[in-house]
């Protein structure tokens, strides 16, 4: 275990060493080892937006085995889905790749203007899995937000007791945001705050815009002279609003054109000193000799190999 | 237990012995009994339509015990039914044909723009009557949906560990559909993703057209080219839809009005890699003779006893 | 015991034997003991529609102990209440009469489209009190229906878990019928088929009117002929479609104007192949003398003293 | 004990001994011992309309010793009030005066036509405070009367499991009713009713004025000539209403503008076969020695000492 | 331990030696220990207002630790924040200053007429991370503040069963009152009446104007002559509506301008007979040796040291 590892771990003084030990196997597992540096392999695509619409243009992934293989070699820190795609694999790749059960769901064949989540799968079923944690999302900003807290925080005691990690996906969303708001940096940096309130021990939220949203909140942040102007710049606020980088913060890509603008993100996450990415259109949706080749140089430019 | 039994069970590697024990019955009882294809006989019209619509034409079929005897007589692979019709014959046709407990259904007594089901068994009513699975609905499309998942995760749950399987009907619905996108190839394999990702061992939908319903979908579709023209090709669709043909997806069928339909209906089904039929009207809306021979014609065909 | 309450018996074969004690006890006590009818004095009246309109006429009937004693003068077969009315007098009458404690009930001091109940009682009162049965009303119709359902379905399994009988009253209501549908034909056989599917021993039903409510339903009972002309045909529908005569449906009057009147419903049920009669108003809203004459009146046309 | 106090149990055959000796208990208290005649102090108007509302014309009452003290010098049967008024006193007066816990409450920071209440203690409060009962607020009339009645039956069934008595307070409101008919005299004896038939012990309602609001009801009650012209008929007639006299109904004045119309309603509580008051403004809103007397006045009425 | 730390417990007679325990654990740390005054320091500002309007003027507060420290160093009574805030620190600081866990928080992305909160923490939290108490905010004068109440209730049981104190952050709100009306003497007063109603051992509150917000109260405060024109008169009204003084409440400050104004409101609530202050922006939101100097001179009024 690198000192790295060791200082992160020592960040969450109340969990349990099942739940450490959880957390340092996330940590310790692929080409980003042991570097506090973390990405992650998301497949919830095939619920949320259909499987036409995320694996039609490469069909290998239709197979729920093909996610599993494509974590394991590309070398991904975690795999997260929902209950079907981890069952659908996980003996066969049991203890070969971090896995993360997504506990929630939602589709998009009835648009809401307030959209919520099901529960889709259980504390349990992410033990019988063999997963090193549950995985959460929460809407602030709609107004279904204080039950999925609430519905968050009884999952993540439970998690925690049974020693797994908690990774809360926090997408603000609903009437209460403007659609440019839902990126909006003041927005962001609330919506990982408050995942990190609820206990989460990784939080993933979009990269944020410079655009400030709540009238409030762009008096101080005009005032105080944040410095927001930079992609790093913006980063680095989302993360201190975690718990000034006591928590592990990783983010998704906005609306990348180019592989060369992906990684100009990636380079603002590590220099804003992000913990990582959580990757999924951009792996999945390649052929996998392509996606291997995309993900390892976000890999070297989180480990240093490549600047 | 033939090759191809052991491939199916091969699937679900995250299931205990005793789900896949009841698997295993499932895919070995009747006239297609080894071949990995499934003819399931379904009788809960009388609830979902009333008694005198399901049943006036075939008086006999308002006995509960003659549908165990038609299930039985026509070799079907096992019976569905709510839980009066169930408990009204499970002790005299104990250990014939293999049971499934419909553990949610509604009436049309009242219209809704979004449906929803009330329960109406349970998982311990399924284990009491030996049935081998629990039946469960959803409404992909309905605003109601995200409440039918989590019941349904969590009543999967319960039946797993207690060693039943699941099979989930996915009719989309609802006010977020149009009538024509109910059975639209897009939502068809749309709604078979979302009950595999559920956990479903064997998932139900509807035949599909090839009306697409979503923008977002058919842009996709018809980027990548995805071959959708006859039936055969959008069964293959549904089917990759649901783990690449790793869930077992049976379909029910259209409007079709002739008995040469319906077994043209089956060829597709059968060639587009679809794992059988649920057949309810078709089979006990007519006299028993007539109603064994047509079963008999769409074993023959997914036998391959009959092209 | 009976060759025909043995019959009957025979039709729940799913059931424990503590639960067919009880609906042995039923079939079992009074003046049609053994027979296979049943007429039970049902008094939720005073919380349905008030105690004024409901005991005025008869003051000794606003004792509790009224009810019992009438019920047991009369030779009735059971007596439903509930909670209040069943503990006022249930040690005071022990093992004298069979008791059904009715779960839910509702009032009349505020008007709903769409009507609820509330539970009242719980199974754990049943046994406490020495019931046989639980009694439950769901109102098909309503767009509360679904969580009546669930409701029942959840007590019934507790019920039959503990060796009661389920008493089912069937009421279709709301905003999905009209006043005229309420008691139409085919809604009023749907409401007893839907009572039965959920698990109900006894099904309690209006006398139904030839009105048929629901075009497809009308479609299908003109094509198929069904003979609904007399009430004694409707009563026979009724019957066969709560599985074919294989559960108990008894009934309730019409608003029939005159005693004879009753007698003629009375003959209809007995002559259709209806188990008996649920008599409330026409037995506690006279004085006891001619309540005795007319239940006798209505129990020798039941076991055929009278034609 | 008295005679009447064992009539009086008499007609709990239902309840377990733990019960009917708490029971015996309230009816054994203070200045009515025995008599068979209740004066409870209820304090729950601090919650219910605000401190300042309540208690400023004799701020004495702020502190809730105070009430007490006011029920055991004053000699009333018991005390009851909401868990803070309770927890305030329990110790230093444990065993002093009988205790019913308010399990119900709501305040009038927000006004509403169809009103409930929350849920503001536990029967395990009750039992760890000392109490002989639990109290519970119904609104027959409001739209969420039904909920009400579902948590009053079960905090009555665990109430009654561990020994404890039952009051129900029943106050006909909402929009069901008119203003005029929250106090109608069929309103009010169908609100006594309904918490008879939930299992109430004790059951209190308002002064029932000559006014008949429901149609139905009134026809009845003209054409069956029940006397209602006196408020002592009045008062009959809800007594008969629960339960024929076999449920202890006690009274809340109405607007009562001297103490001698106060005395005038007793009286007619009294020689109506009524079985006390609960008295809570014209109690702690007074100086104490007056309240003293006052309720000294109450209880000769009721023993007989006075006429 | 002091008389007056005694005295106070002795207010709370129907508390176990535990939560006792952890009442004179509150009442005897810091600068005011056994004064029986207490300054609490909050910071769940960064869940309610977002991060960046809470710690951009003092960046050195986005971190958890820092929190923990100022209250140590500034000699707090204790700690309150929301669960993940505490868990960021609780090891590190275990055993030096007592904590109190908020167990429902709201944020400000949406905004909504009548507030709710979402729960954020469990009792079991509050026990595993080493709290004395469980701290909670209900909203009376919302729509859904008979929810709060009634999930308070329940948290307080558990609460108390496992021997921590209840402190109640009582906030008027929503569209029940005016905004104005959200501070008035009358409904401030109302509010901590009820926190202290739902077993609350320490009630927080807003510090009162001398607006009357509801009609009925206005006459009676009127009438009474009710002295509400000094804010330390306010105080003590708002004292005396919890219990006469036999709870302990506390206030935050209302819109100060300057610290002199601060410190005249602490004057006021110290010669009104409050019980302490609440003091969260006032405190993390500027530097820290301006915080510890600005917090001094509170301690130092409330503790007599100065006037």
């Amino acid at each position: 275990m690198t000192d790295r590892v060791r200082e992160i771990l020592s960040w969450y003084g109340s969990d349990n060493p099942g739940t450490l030990t959880n957390l340092a196997r996330l940590l310790g597992h692929g080409a980003l080892a042991g570097t506090g540096r973390l990405v992650i392999l998301p497949v919830d695509q095939g619920f949320e937006h259909g499987p036409g619409r995320s694996f039609a243009m490469n069909p290998a992934a239709y197979d729920p085995r093909y996610h599993f293989e494509l974590a394991l070699e590309a070398g991904c820190s975690a795999y997260a889905a929902p209950l079907g795609f981890l069952e659908a694999g996980a003996r066969e790749f049991a203890g070969r790749v971090p896995l993360i059960l997504k506990l929630n769901n939602h589709d998009v064949l009835i648009e809401e203007r307030d959209p919520a989540q099901a529960i889709t799968g259980s504390v349990g079923d992410a033990v019988r899995l063999g997963c090193v944690a549950i995985g959460f999302t929460i809407y602030p900003g709609s107004e279904h937000r204080l039950t999925m807290y609430s519905q968050l925080r009884a999952l993540a005691e439970d998690a925690k007791q049974r020693g797994l990690a908690v990774v809360v996906w926090s997408y603000p969303r609903g009437s209460g945001l403007s659609k440019e708001g839902e990126t909006a940096i003041d927005v962001t940096a609330y919506a990982a705050h408050i995942a990190a309130q609820l206990g989460a021990h990784v939080v993933k939220v979009k990269l944020p815009s410079a655009h400030l949203e709540q009238a409030a909140a762009k008096k101080v942040y005009e005032k105080e002279g944040v410095p927001l102007g930079t992609l790093a710049e913006r980063v680095r606020h989302v993360v201190q609003s975690a718990f000034d980088g006591r928590r592990i913060v990783i983010f998704s890509g906005g609306a990348a054109d180019t592989d060369e603008a992906v990684f100009e993100q990636v380079r603002a996450i590590r220099d804003g000193g992000g913990f990582g990415s959580i990757i999924g259109r951009n792996s999945f949706q390649r052929k996998k000799p392509d996606a291997l080749r995309f993900l390892r140089t976000v890999m070297d430019l989180y480990s240093g190999v490549k600047k």
